[in-house]
């Protein structure tokens, strides 16, 4: 909130809600927002953005829809900055930890998990591979995955994960009209329908969904959930 | 700080800063702060205090040191005052977020990382192992490890990490009085005596913290680095 109300100019993500910018009501604001899977071109032009506005002396902020640290590209316009010999503050953002909190869900419950891992299908060639990972720790939470959906269950059960295990779905954590939806691994395909909304998806793998609630199975368990969230009960798609 | 604003008492950490507890200056303030190690009945005498409070018509707010849903004892007590039919509202925190933002370190730098993992040494009977998940993922962040930080090197080297693996120690992250010091995996003995001090420390092994400054090997990093993040070099101890 500090920095937006000093800033002089915000460039900002798509999925930003007007309510965040509004804390900046001083600077210009500029969409930089990309989907997934554009070019590096797009990338380095908003590095060349960034570098141009602090060095005309502006107090600019890079204002991201999610953690910056987190599958953003936040390194590569931190390096550029800092190569052009700009100061550079990084405000920490809530990542999946938005999720957990608004499913009242521990990603480390004890006496059930005790490591979690963010990973993501999309890696590129020679970036290793994430289904050793999320088959391996307690629990997993998987970025960018849904549009993947059928090809991740495929690749855990092949590595061993029970298709029963405990999936937690969620759509547009912590923002306005987020869903939090679960089921177990072999319903994730269900997501893809989601994905097609073009809003974020999280997934989290692991026995600490088994607390999420389930929209037909438990009444009580709904009625006990914040009117914010709307449960639901993910189906098999078609 | 809504919820703060709105509380009638906050049972606090006794790792918050006096400046955060000031945001509710209407509310009652208990300090339930335990260290760790401390036995389960004092969890329990938690759980029963908020339980209390809120049924006695408080609006109550439980304010942890860290994020609650990250290796915290947050389950409990939600579950503990959703049986008693409360309503519960999980504000997120920021977690290692913290240390990457404080370090200016993307845990998942394109081309370096694609897996970040969060892990303790911590862990109970059967509650699984920690080294193969900090050996396999590109980011490991280690929680509540400093005190153990010889054993975890010689597990972690016994699992094949190379001793000059990089890595980052964030003792007081994104904290007044924080410092982030850089070394190798080999360096990390020396964080027994950080551990030492009481403060929280976290410590990220991975390729990714190359980023973070290095006191003494290059004045030029160090100019760039916010005046508020104090370098340091990791020295093996004695």
């Amino acid at each position: 909130m500090r920095a937006l109300a000093a800033a002089d100019v915000v460039f900002h993500d798509a999925l930003v809600e007007p309510d965040v910018l509004a804390l900046a009501p001083e600077a210009r604001k500029i969409a930089v927002g990309k989907r997934c899977g554009a070019h590096s071109t797009s990338q380095r032009f908003i590095n060349k953005r960034l570098v141009d506005a602090a060095l005309a002396g502006d107090d600019v902020v890079r204002l991201k829809g999610g953690d910056p640290m987190i599958f953003g590209r936040a390194h590569e316009e931190i390096e550029a900055l800092v190569d052009a010999g700009i100061d550079v503050e990084v405000v920490p953002g809530v990542a999946a930890l938005a999720a957990a909190a608004a499913g009242r869900m521990s990603l480390t419950r004890r006496g059930v998990a005790r490591s979690v891992a963010f990973v993501t299908p999309r890696v590129g060639d020679g970036e290793g591979r994430y289904v050793g990972h999320a088959a391996a720790v307690d629990t997993a939470v998987l970025y960018m995955a849904a549009a993947d959906a059928g090809a991740v269950v495929e690749a855990l059960v092949a590595a061993g994960v029970p298709p029963q295990r405990p999936v937690g779905v969620f759509e547009n954590a912590a923002r306005p009209g987020q869903r939090i939806l679960r089921g177990t691994l072999a319903d994730l395909p269900a997501t893809r329908a989601l994905e097609a909304g073009g809003l974020p998806v999280l997934i989290a793998i692991g026995d600490v969904c088994d607390v999420l609630p389930l929209l037909a199975a438990s009444p009580s368990a709904l009625r006990r959930t914040p009117s914010r969230i709307l449960a639901g009960r993910l189906r098999a798609a078609g």
